[in-house]
């Protein structure tokens, strides 16, 4: 199967390191392709910044699907476009990292502390926890101060403040998982679970395994995204009579 | 004081009525400037609509506070946009509909229903009902099935049906107040709550005055948006260094 | 417009300095009359003291209908009678602090604490913020030990109180707004907010400025308060019938 | 042990047959004492009415403590006064209908309906039912459409319309348990649960019974109401200083 | 009326303690047995000794009813198969400690805590604090870091910890209300609750008290547990032509 | 990988048919056994039922641990012993499929609606919908009035039924996925899920796919279930000290 993990930055900085991690967790047949965007923000670490990608993020997600991809990631723990994602598409699968790692900690524990980078995050990330549905299993959210670009700089650093952060989560407000909540906190879980003794979820695995067990169960058992209601997709030909691909300059987009 | 009135759509046919009542509900000392966006869908009732708008409504936003404007109204019940312009402005005022409606609803009666023109729409409001905290006042949603452009077309049908769906709210699921839950809703709430003897809630009217509200709070007592955590502003060094006025072809929105 | 503030106490101690805070902060054509109340406790820290005061408070309610105000405020953050009073007015505008302040703090941050005099009162107003639908939205309650009539004493003390309360509420628990919890902390907000740098709501201004706003949507829209089901009023010919006014001493407020 | 009833009405119409219906269902050395108040409204179906009535049901159960009664019960399913009454108190019981039939309703079975009399008592029973906890298990409110001197009045037609109503909330909503909310549907509870087979909770009986449970609490283990935060009592001297009872014609009630 | 103590554990070792402490608490008529299990784990701090004394709990259960008990108790905290043996019961009244505690703490104070042994107990408690409604209600859990057999053995060890811990609750988290969550605690709350000035449950007196009352709701009241839907019981035929009883062992049981 | 099957009733009647569907949806190399257990009833619609095959089934759980299997899925909708079956492995992963369907289902659509046999049925799913979070995604339960032998008897009149409730869900209660809540319903989702147009996740794919999803993160990213606190396991020493393989005849499932 053929996946698209979606950077949803104007750098493509990253994406030879994400792409190295992805490869080291995905199944033998996921073909994997990693796109950062033509232009945009470094981070995204403002909504504003998550406001001026979302619609070249949501067009790489129909480009996926034109093309024949299976599934699509966005990769931001904001999750952006999540929904408009999942209401644009036919039969791509769409996961994003809050989503994805949410579901996995509240199957593994019984509450989950989320580390994230600023407390500015905190906020929109707390409606995300109560929109899916979690606000019962959230622990906490705990900040470590550091900016998405702190975290693979100085990575002994990053190491220690997250495990100190979530160490606290564990012992004193009793999580029993852990959520990495950025995508560049990626590859630090491992070290950090086996100090810790808890499962400790990356931001980047976590929604590309969500995405290989959704494909799998669209594939067999036609268990897609519902398309009625809140995911009905917008009709094409008032998308072609509207000329937005011209307006917005994505030809094909709406093939 | 100036309000600056966004219809986040890529058609100005709705500018002049909407101005027009505008006028007839404004403050007197308030100057209302409608635009509408030089690119964009006819309509917001699919999400990925509201994804394209979402960058040129919050650069109009922006536009406003760097031309001196004390408010904006985002244009949609959806409220596309609310939670990113407050963290982009420094001090102007931004409302949208269906935030503004709820709150007055929730003061004027114990319970509303929200009478929406698809069921499509529902999910999306639903999670800002519970969003913004009024999910136990939340007494149901209604749909008449009609689309944005139905509503102004057969205004006496449209007046039928939005009457038929609020009677039946009021009485059987015993709302108190009722919202109407599209801004193209506009116009009719007065003859409805005559009729229902219910107070019903215009998405036009609730957040020009929600607006001219806060300018007056922010003016005299300094309330304005929070800065701290999850509205504090993208730095715009960050957003010069990056480049992006002139990545999305936005000169001068940044100052 | 006509606004009656009442200060539900039988004390005119704080009706000059409520008086002259009101004038500093209400619109140019409301008029202000505060009244408190011929007997009563001389503050509404215990729940049975606004049990004492609660009908003269709905009589004073009553009395400002009946000569033709436009909106009458009850004077403490334990919001006593809000409901009882928007039942028995026909078309008077009725606000209490603690609701104005919550829809205020909830429209310009996500989160927000309310800083109270002593623990005893937490209890009430958590009831209140689960009823208005503001619980996701509370980071917390903070007390800061000092009765209604010790705030105004010593005025360099309550503002270093209020200050290191409101601080801990922003820092740990990342509240984006604070409440002050009582009118009697009027005039604090102002320091406070420039100090913390977060806007910090005054319990005494918010019900005026929302009081104003309501009346302004009543007289142009007709947005009253809801008179059906929970606000549906006693009928006068059965309090007539029943000769309460003579019972309670009252002649003329049911006119 | 020493039990007063009040019917918070200023009338005793009710106070014969309240009593010997009480008689049927005390314990045997439970002794019953029913007052009403002597002035007030006949009913309490609008909250003015329990506004006013509250001052005097407070001093009606300091009297019961002051001579030295066990309990007392505010005979009203809207329990007016019943966290004012547990402030005052010292070592008294206070309880009211509908915080015992819910407790006991919510242990009989997973979820209940509550038979009102008017579709307007139901706002401020449901903030009640929120406030207490049992959001859950709340299967419906129904509405017979009869007021409070109805009940009694053709008994055929009110247990007609409670059978209809309870009926209709078992098998369409899945009510375990019935509540009747309201204490002059008293007497209706057990010819309905026998021909509905499922329990259905007495609106007198029950907060009898609970108070005569909790008053053993109290006499053998010492679990008094908490006085500490929110039920902490006011402060005696502050009362006498005060001259409340002087002020509200109460002469002994605070000792 | 007489009542079982099922002492759901392996070890009669607590049974003659508990006999006699229960003894202390009972009403004069009631007659109490307490059983504890021909097998079994010596205590059910992890939930796999819950799964394995559930069935031969629910066989004493049924063995009360055949024998014409009025009540059972199942006495520990978890509430191990409260809700199943409400369903095999026909009129037997059925009680457990965390239930009971719950109920009548909310009664008293407006929040409580629940002391417990361990951290290990939480996850499965608070979801039974969740289920019985009361959330938000709950001031915190506090453990002690001692099991099941340390809590009677240096019982001045014990005191003071349980005392530290729930003072803590009274004074940072504002707990109105204290809940020893074990049985094996009991004994020690009157000497906490007079020095905390609070009132303080026993785990194993509060069921007792609750299924007296209950009993009494049910002999005088009909007021049995409800048996349709949820609690409806499993028919006789069936376990009868499934063998059930031989197949477990349980002769009898199901008469 | 090798997963266990487990039919927690006392009949193998289902084994083969369940073998045979989990067949058409497993994974290649997933090696499936089913099991049934060697006593009990032959379905669980009483929660009874559940609690005699508790520990039953829950050694079956540690059996497939000894014998090196990599999950286990307990194959009935209430989810009968799935805490305690997490708490009692060491890394054995263990489903079921409530828990499995919600997670799915709430990641296809906004909200879902589960088709269950029996009213009876509802109460407790409700209080595992409320406990897996989903609470807020619950459209509504709807009942065909078939008991869990009914299912397969007469397909064509299980299929018209499920199809009209299902209907009416999506139609009336705007549920956008359904749920089919009995492992008993298998088979029926496809030809459902065509003729509806939204997804229908069936009750024993769900839980064998969610296994084979949890399996592979065990496996490659050590994302196990958390042991600390409500998922910590029993020490072996105190079961083999207990004897109580030897009490419960289970030897060599402690191994």
């Amino acid at each position: 199967m053929k996946l698209l993990w979606i950077n949803p930055v104007g750098t493509d900085l990253f994406d030879r390191p994400i792409q190295e991690f992805l490869e080291t967790a995905k199944a033998p047949d996921t073909e994997i392709e990693v796109v950062s965007l033509k232009r945009g923000p470094m981070h995204l670490e403002y909504h504003y910044y998550e406001a001026l990608i979302l619609a070249d993020t949501l067009h790489e997600v129909r480009r996926a699907e034109v093309k024949g991809y299976d599934a699509a990631v966005i990769g931001c723990f904001y999750d952006p476009g999540l929904r408009e994602a999942r209401e644009i598409v036919e039969r791509l699968v769409v996961t994003a990292p809050a989503e994805s790692a949410m579901h996995i900690a509240a199957t593994l524990g019984h509450s989950f502390s989320i580390i994230v980078g600023r407390k500015k995050w905190i906020p929109k990330m707390y409606e995300n926890v109560i929109k899916y549905g979690f606000k019962d299993h959230l622990a906490s959210f705990k900040s470590v101060d550091l900016g998405v670009y702190d975290f693979q700089k100085d990575k002994e650093e990053t190491a220690r403040r997250l495990k100190a952060a979530a160490k606290e989560a564990v012992e004193a407000e009793r999580a029993e998982v852990i959520i990495l909540g950025c995508t560049i906190e990626f590859g630090f879980y491992r070290e950090l679970q086996e100090e810790l003794g808890v499962p400790v979820i990356d931001a980047v695995i976590a929604p590309l395994k969500y995405a290989e067990f959704l494909v799998e169960l669209r594939d067999r058992f036609g268990w897609a995204g519902s398309k009625v209601y809140g995911y009905q997709s917008p009709p094409k030909e008032e998308i072609r009579s509207w000329n937005l691909e011209e307006q917005y300059g994505i030809p094909g987009v709406w093939g």
